[in-house]
C-alpha cells in the first residue's frame, strides 16, 4: 500500500508543484495593510482547494487575519492536528530578488519565491499527503484536521484565541507542525526545543525637529548617538548580553544533548561560508551551535534616525528608533524578561532625551521530552520518506503557537520540518528544495498512516 | 543721501518680498540630481534679475553647478565681493512642514519657505540693496562683484574652483558673506569665527543578505549592534570624543572672548526651551556657548540597517550605515582629524564583519582678526541699520568657501548675517524675518558706502 501511495505521489508531482506556485503567487503578507485582501484571498484560495479534495473546510474569523480550518474524517477516531501558516513576510529589499519574490520559478531542482519554505511549500506537503491517501485508499487512516493561520508573521493571535475558546472540541491526539527545518538536506529532524521569543521597538526624541548639527552641535544630546550608546549598554562587543539577571534561568546543556551535538558534526566554518560572513560571533564559553540553539541572545532588527538618502544632510536628528527581538531559551520567563529589558533601558538612557517605549510581544520558550510514541512514529516516517536517519534538534527561531498547543492541547507537538536554515526563510531570494518536497509528502503519509 | 536710500527700501519693500518669493519657488535642491533642472533655472533667474538691474551678469561653468557672477561698476575702484549660495537643503520631513516648503507663506511677519534665510533671503539683501544704491543714486559708490554658488548645501567645489583659477583677476578689497546669524533678534553681529568640517559615512557589513533572527541570532555578529558599538566608542555618554588626538590641537579660549560671551548672558534654558529639550548636553568642563561655538563635535546626521517599515521583521541586518559630520574649531587640521577618524574607526571595528568608509569632505576652521577696518565699518553699518549696538560672535557651523577666500585672496572676509539659529536653516518650516531682511537691506547699503 506505501509503495502505491509513493507511487500516486511521483505521478503527480508536476502538479502538485504547479498547485504551490499558484498559492505562492499570492502576496499574503500579513504585516502589511496593503496586502489584507490579498491574505484574505489566500485563505479562500486553501478553503477552496481543501473543499475540492474532499474535507470540510472554511473560514474561521476570530479578528485579525481569518484561520483556514479543515477536517478529513478517518478510518479510526484518531485525530491529527496538523498546522501552518498561509502568510509570508514582506519582501524587502525587493532590489536583491533575483527573480520576482510573488512570480515562483524553479532554477536546478529548487523553487524560489516568498512563502516556498516559509511555510506554504511545508504545509503542500501534509495537503498532498491527505490527497494521496484519498485517491489511493478512499479514505484516511485517521481524522486529519488542518488549522493554517494567517499572522504567523505579524505576532497575531487569532489562533491562539480560537484554540483557548475551542479546546474542549478540538482535542487532537496529536499535532503536526513543519515549520522548521532539517538538520541538513540529507539529515531529516524532529525539532524539540524552540527559543522564545521578547519583541519590542524603542525610540529617543531629542529636539522636535531635526536642527542644524552646526548651530546646535555639541549643545544638546544627539538621539542617535544615545540610541547607539543604549544599544552598546545592552549587548558587549563580545556578544554577551549586558541587561541585568537576563541568564538567570537559562536551562544548562544536558548530557545526551551534549553527545548528540558532538555527533552532528557542526562545520563553523561552513556555516558563516553560507553568509559570506568569516567568523562565528557570539556569547563567550558555548559553541556556535549552542548559541543558536540554547542561549538567549538580543538582536538589532532594524535601526534608523535622521537623514538616510543619498549625500549628506548636517543635522541632529530629531529622533533615532531600533527594532529590538530577543530570542528566549527555557526556562527563562518572558514577562520577567520583558520587565528586565524595559528597566535596564530605561536605567541607562539620559535625561538629555525622551525615550518611548512600544508594547512588548513575547512567546515562552518549548522544550519537549522525546521519549514517547509520537515522536518514535515521526522518526520511522520521516526514515521511511527520506530514505535516511532522523536526529533530534533544537530550533533557534520561535513558533508562538507551539507553546500554545503545549498550554492548551495537552498532547505531543511533533516539529518535522522540511526546510533548511539556508533556504532563507525571511531573506531575499527565499527557496524550497522540490525533493524535500516531494520526500516530506511521502513521510507525511508514513506518518498519518502509523501514528 | 542715506535717507534717501532707505525711503526707497521702505517704499518698494513689498515689491522686493515678492520677488524673494518668486526666487524661492524655484526648488534648487543641489544634492539631488532629480532637481538639477530646477538649481539650473534658479541660476537663471538671478542672472535674468542682475541684468534687469544693469549689472554685467551671467553663468559661470566650472563642472557641477553653474556659479551666478554679476559686476556693477562703482565710482570708486574699490571692489566689493559679494558671496551667497542660491541652492538650498532637501526639504525632507516634508510631512512636518506647516506650508509647502516651496510655496513661500508670511505668517506674523516672517516668510516661511526653503532657502528663506538660507541662503536666497539673505543673499537678496545685498541685491536689493544695489538695487536701491542704483536708482536713488545712479551708481554704485564701489565696485560690487556677486558671486553666488549653488553647490553648498551638497559640499560641491565648483567655485573654489573658480576662485582658484582667477584669483589674479577677481583681487577684491574686501567680501561680504550674509549666511550666518544674527546674535539675536535685537543684536547684529559679525562673526569672527567658523567652524570646520570632517564629513563622512561608513557601513559595516555582515550576512551576505537578511538572515532569519532565529536561526542564526547569537551564531553570527550583527551589524547594526557592531555600528552602535563603533559610534560608543565615539562618543561617550558624557558628550567627550573619544578618537585619540582629536581635541590635540584646539585653541583656548582668550581673556576678551571670554568676557565678550559673559556680556552677551547666553540663556541656557531658553536655548533648549526652544527645541523642546530638556537639558543642554555636551563636552564636559566648557559652557553651552563654548561648546557650540569654540568646541570640535562628533555628530550622527543620519543611521540605518535593517527593517525599518511599519512593524516588525525578525532578521539580522545584511548592513547598518552612519552618516557622520565633525565640527573642526581652530587651530584642527582637516587632514588630521580625517587620518584620526578612519584610524580609530578602524582600529575599534572587529573582524567579525568588513567596515566600508567613504571619502572624507572637509573643510577647515576659520578665524578672524577682529582687528581692521572692514569689520570697523561693518559695525557701523550694522549699527545704523538695525539702530542697535552690534557684536563680535562666532557660528557653530561651517561655510566651506569662507577658507578659501581666506587663503586664495588674502583680503578681510566681513561675514554678517542676518538670520538666527531658530530660523531652522536645514529644518521643517525654515524661515526669515522680513524686518531682518529689511534692516538688513539698509545696513548693506551702509557699508558699500563707506567700506
Amino acid at each position: 500500500m506505501a509503495d502505491k501511495i509513493e507511487a500516486y505521489i511521483d505521478a503527480n508531482q508536476e502538479r502538485f508543484i504547479e498547485e504551490l506556485k499558484e498559492l505562492m503567487r499570492i502576496p499574503s503578507v500579513s504585516a502589511q495593510r496593503a496586502h489584507d485582501a490579498d491574505t484574505r484571498a489566500c485563505a479562500d484560495w486553501l478553503v477552496a482547494h481543501f473543499k475540492a479534495l474532499g474535507l470540510e473546510a472554511e473560514l474561521v474569523d476570530k479578528g485579525g487575519q481569518p484561520i483556514v480550518r479543515a477536517l478529513g474524517k478517518g478510518k479510526s477516531d484518531k485525530r491529527v492536528l496538523v498546522y501552518g501558516h498561509y502568510d509570508v513576510q514582506p519582501e524587502d529589499p525587493l532590489d536583491e530578488w533575483k527573480t520576482p519574490p510573488f512570480e515562483p520559478t524553479i532554477r536546478d531542482g529548487i523553487l524560489f519565491g516568498r512563502g516556498s519554505t516559509d511555510d506554504k511549500g511545508q504545509v503542500f506537503t501534509h495537503i498532498k499527503a491527505v490527497e494521496a491517501l484519498l485517491k489511493t485508499e478512499g479514505e484516511l487512516p485517521c481524522e486529519v484536521l488542518f488549522l493554517l493561520e494567517g499572522e504567523e508573521e505579524c505576532g497575531g493571535d487569532a489562533l491562539g484565541r480560537y484554540i483557548r475558546d475551542t479546546k474542549d472540541e478540538l482535542k487532537p491526539d496529536v499535532v503536526i507542525v513543519s515549520d522548521s527545518t532539517m538538520y541538513d538536506e540529507n539529515t531529516p529532524a524532529i525539532t524539540y526545543g524552540l527559543r522564545g521569543m521578547a519583541m519590542f521597538e524603542f525610540t529617543i526624541k531629542g529636539p522636535d525637529r531635526d536642527v542644524h548639527s552646526g548651530a546646535y552641535g555639541g549643545g544638546i544630546a544627539n538621539p542617535a548617538m544615545v540610541l547607539a550608546q543604549i544599544l552598546s549598554a545592552c549587548v558587549a562587543p563580545d556578544g554577551k548580553v549586558l541587561v541585568p539577571g537576563f541568564y538567570d534561568n537559562v536551562a544548562p546543556l544536558e548530557q545526551w544533548e551534549s553527545d548528540s551535538m558532538a555527533k552532528l558534526g557542526f562545520d563553523d566554518q561552513a556555516f558563516v561560508g553560507e553568509l559570506s560572513v568569516s567568523h562565528p560571533h557570539g556569547e563567550p564559553g558555548h559553541s556556535t551551535l549552542e548559541r543558536i540553539w540554547m542561549r538567549p541572545t538580543f538582536e538589532i532588527n532594524g535601526m534608523f534616525g535622521g537623514y538616510t538618502g543619498d549625500g549628506s544632510k548636517t543635522i541632529i536628528p530629531a529622533s533615532a528608533t531600533a527594532k529590538i527581538s530577543c530570542r528566549l531559551v527555557p526556562h527563562q520567563d518572558p514577562t520577567r524578561i520583558r520587565d528586565l529589558l524595559a528597566e535596564h533601558i530605561r536605567s541607562v538612557c539620559p535625561d538629555t532625551v525622551t525615550l518611548e517605549m512600544s508594547d512588548f510581544a513575547t512567546s515562552p520558550p518549548v522544550l519537549f521530552d522525546v521519549n514517547n510514541q509520537a515522536f518514535r512514529a515521526a522518526q520511522e516516517a520521516l526514515r521511511q520518506g527520506f530514505g535516511s536517519e532522523c536526529t533530534f534538534i533544537r530550533c533557534g527561531g520561535s513558533i508562538p503557537v507551539v507553546s500554545t498547543f503545549v498550554e492548551q492541547l495537552g498532547c505531543p507537538v511533533v516539529l518535522m520540518g522540511f526546510g533548511l536554515d539556508s533556504d532563507g526563510p525571511h531573506s531575499p531570494n527565499e527557496h524550497f528544495s522540490l525533493d524535500s518536497f516531494i520526500r516530506g509528502t511521502k513521510a507525511s503519509t508514513h506518518l498519518l498512516r502509523t501514528i
